[in-house]
């Protein structure tokens, strides 16, 4: 990989960690600076769009990355009680490896964004709908209709995005085991 | 009321409005000073501990008109199940009214702080418990036992604390109604 792609990788990582850490009001370019070692002099030839563009990029790359592994436990979960206790126990690794305080980063930006104010809260806005929009296709390919799939898809969101808020501040995985306990009971195979 | 205290109720207020708009690090003192109209010389004899002493004093004032208006929402629901549709629609149509600017001003500020880290992630720790426990001892009251009414009420919370953020990026209150319609399932009366 080149030199300066590298460099550009290395910003956007350091900027998802941050925003996951910290959100993005917090997040200056020189801290990224600082801790990715990227050199200052390229940055705007990275992003001439400055901290916004770079954030938008480090929403994008971890969304996907989120929705890679959401992917991936989906298609190894042989039920939809499976993939709801594996996608919890995922989401609580996360956050308990990272001592309860690397979170969501696209719930933390979509708090501290004006929805429909721009690319960062667009790029928000979509991760949410692709991690909805898999999880659902996922349901109905288990025999939900379309109805009962997006419902139950915006619930187990709902939930394990509220799980990732109350775990971290209880410092507990318990908020995304108790969810999970719950989800299972509405998942009951289809007739 | 005497001024001085005045000055102090419309810094905390304002400063309650602005972490529920944009979170805790974009919110300056000289942004709380100017849309309050409080006087720059009088504001570290209210708030000694600064900007951290101001937003810990807002988490704790917004939390407890959430628990208030949460309690009054309780006692008014004849089954578990009224209740949780009646917290949906009122948490839904806060924001609804805000025009889905104004969310959750607790999980913004648990967000952007690490657990743990002192009086102002202790204030964001403590909100939740409170609402939680306030659900908890809801179910409790309705027959439900002690494990269950636990889980119910995290689920609940998180499941609500999720669907302000699904619903802000989406500028819908539909995350909010899909919610509550399955949880409603998980309501059936207990035997």
């Amino acid at each position: 990989m080149p030199r300066s792609s590298d460099a550009r990788d290395k910003a956007i990582a350091t900027t998802a960690r941050l925003l996951c850490r910290q959100g993005y009001a917090a997040t200056g370019l020189s801290e990224v600076l600082e801790l990715s070692g990227a050199p200052k002099g390229s940055f705007y030839f990275h992003f001439p769009g400055g901290k916004e563009q770079l954030a938008t990029e480090a929403i994008r790359s971890a969304a996907s990355y989120v929705l890679h592994m959401m992917q991936v436990t989906l298609d190894r979960s042989e039920t939809p009680q499976d993939a709801v206790r594996s996608l919890a126990a995922l989401f609580a690794g996360w956050l308990e490896r990272s001592d309860y305080v690397e979170g969501c980063p696209v719930t933390t930006v979509t708090l501290e964004t004006e929805p429909g104010s721009g690319p960062l809260a667009d790029a928000c806005a979509a991760s949410f709908q692709n991690w909805q929009g898999s999880m659902r296709r996922y349901l109905e390919a288990h025999g939900y209709d379309a109805d009962r799939s997006a419902k139950l898809a915006n619930l187990i969101m709902c939930s394990l995005e509220g799980a990732f808020v109350l775990s971290r501040s209880q410092m507990s995985p318990k908020p995304f085991s108790d969810a999970a306990d719950l989800l299972l009971e509405l998942l009951a195979p289809p007739n």
